[in-house]
């Protein structure tokens, strides 16, 4: 495995040098990953490219003024039934594609071109991160971007020259997320202990400390994902989705 | 960039030899794959794993049975926040993971990690293919494997050992799918043009004919996609969001 080393040892760069990736080696690396795979080929994909400091500050308010929005590229991934229905209304074909099921297929296929851009734009040497803020505001997203109907935004990728090491990534064990056969019932004291590592981490304890709870998942459920913001933002994308006609 | 060819020429292969992949790989290629960007490191995904021939053969018909369901291991890659909520659960944390925002980040988290999976795979010399037909049957799959509340099947990667050449994948060109700043409104006489060499490739014209339709696209929107299905299948796909609380 020639490239193990490369995929242990990858995270994500939130931290980027005040200097611009040159549009075609975002090109570049944006035509190479759409060879991954697409659902029937039909690449049910766009990617809106905001490189200039007016577009980026645009958006950079919409991910919280996020410290990774400081970057070269900001790459807006979107699942996209608009393009490949007006393609098939011209050929007088009867497009169906206007309901949850098709948005999972597009967002599928989206999400893999995100990731796909992600590994290459990485052994190119460049940082990456996800903003997950993207389905947060992705109806303040899709007005600024101009999206039309079937176009919803669900992956946002800041790309830029690194300008910090890559931070380390606890993960779980794998038996926490990999069965066989069928998914586990497991006590509470399985889940404790699969959790153990995360909660004993030395950041993670600190991160307690400076949040004043008592454990790691208060922490999550409370502060950094709390539920009335998750059903707020929850609600708008439900809403955006059946705008852009997904939801019908 | 030292992997350009590696990325240029992947593509997803439907045969494989009647040969088992060791598992100790699968699971070696799963774990550097959880190296993956994932939404606040929370790892919302769980991979059941199939690859004894009754698990397998108890998958196929679920998936149509296509051809590359005769493979080494099916992996079913699932949107999964009841894990972590049960750990929040156990923390005395409020867990407000039940709505369609949550399920979004999960679903990235799985489809992110599933590309990674896929990457690995091809890297170390074996074939994968997606299997959309994930969606379809997500509820009679996710009562096969025995899925808990907040835990959805979004993905299904076939991996094994190739017994075909990597298939040519034609692919848009890159104005079809990638912008600048904003969505572009295009002409029809523009997308026409941007599906030409689709239209035009060899492979394609003969599938229409086979088809005995007029174009590509009615064969997209009346054979492979059409709508009665597509809404069929949306419907049953809704309903277990529902079902697994994911919509509340």
């Amino acid at each position: 495995m020639t490239q193990e080393n490369f995929f242990a040892q990858r995270g994500s760069i939130r931290k980027y040098m005040d200097q611009q990736v040159p549009d075609e080696v975002i090109d570049r690396i944006i035509r190479l990953a759409a060879k991954a795979p697409t659902t029937g080929n039909m690449q049910l994909y766009s990617v809106i490219v905001s490189s200039s400091p007016e577009e980026k500050a645009a958006l950079a308010p919409l991910h919280f003024n996020q410290p990774a929005t400081l970057c070269s590229h900001m790459l807006t991934i979107c699942a996209d039934f608009n393009r490949f229905t007006r393609w098939c209304e011209i050929g007088n074909a009867d497009a169906g594609f206007d309901n949850a099921l098709s948005f999972a297929s597009a967002m599928t296929d989206a999400v893999i071109l995100a990731q796909q851009i992600c590994t290459i734009a990485e052994i190119n040497g460049l940082g990456t991160c996800y903003l997950g803020t993207v389905t947060y505001n992705a109806d303040k997203i899709g007005a600024l971007l101009e999206l039309p109907k079937l176009v919803v935004p669900v992956a946002c990728l800041t790309i830029g020259y690194p300008d910090e090491p890559i931070p380390e990534t606890e993960r779980l064990p794998l038996e926490a997320f990999c069965h066989r056969g069928k998914y586990p019932r497991r006590s509470d004291a399985e889940i404790v202990e699969l959790y153990k590592a995360k909660d004993d981490y030395e950041p993670n304890r600190q991160y307690i400390i400076e949040n004043g709870k008592d454990c790691l998942a208060q922490v999550f459920a409370e502060v950094r994902y709390p539920r009335s913001m998750n059903e707020q933002f929850s609600a708008s994308f439900l809403s955006y989705l059946r705008h852009q006609n997904f939801l019908k």
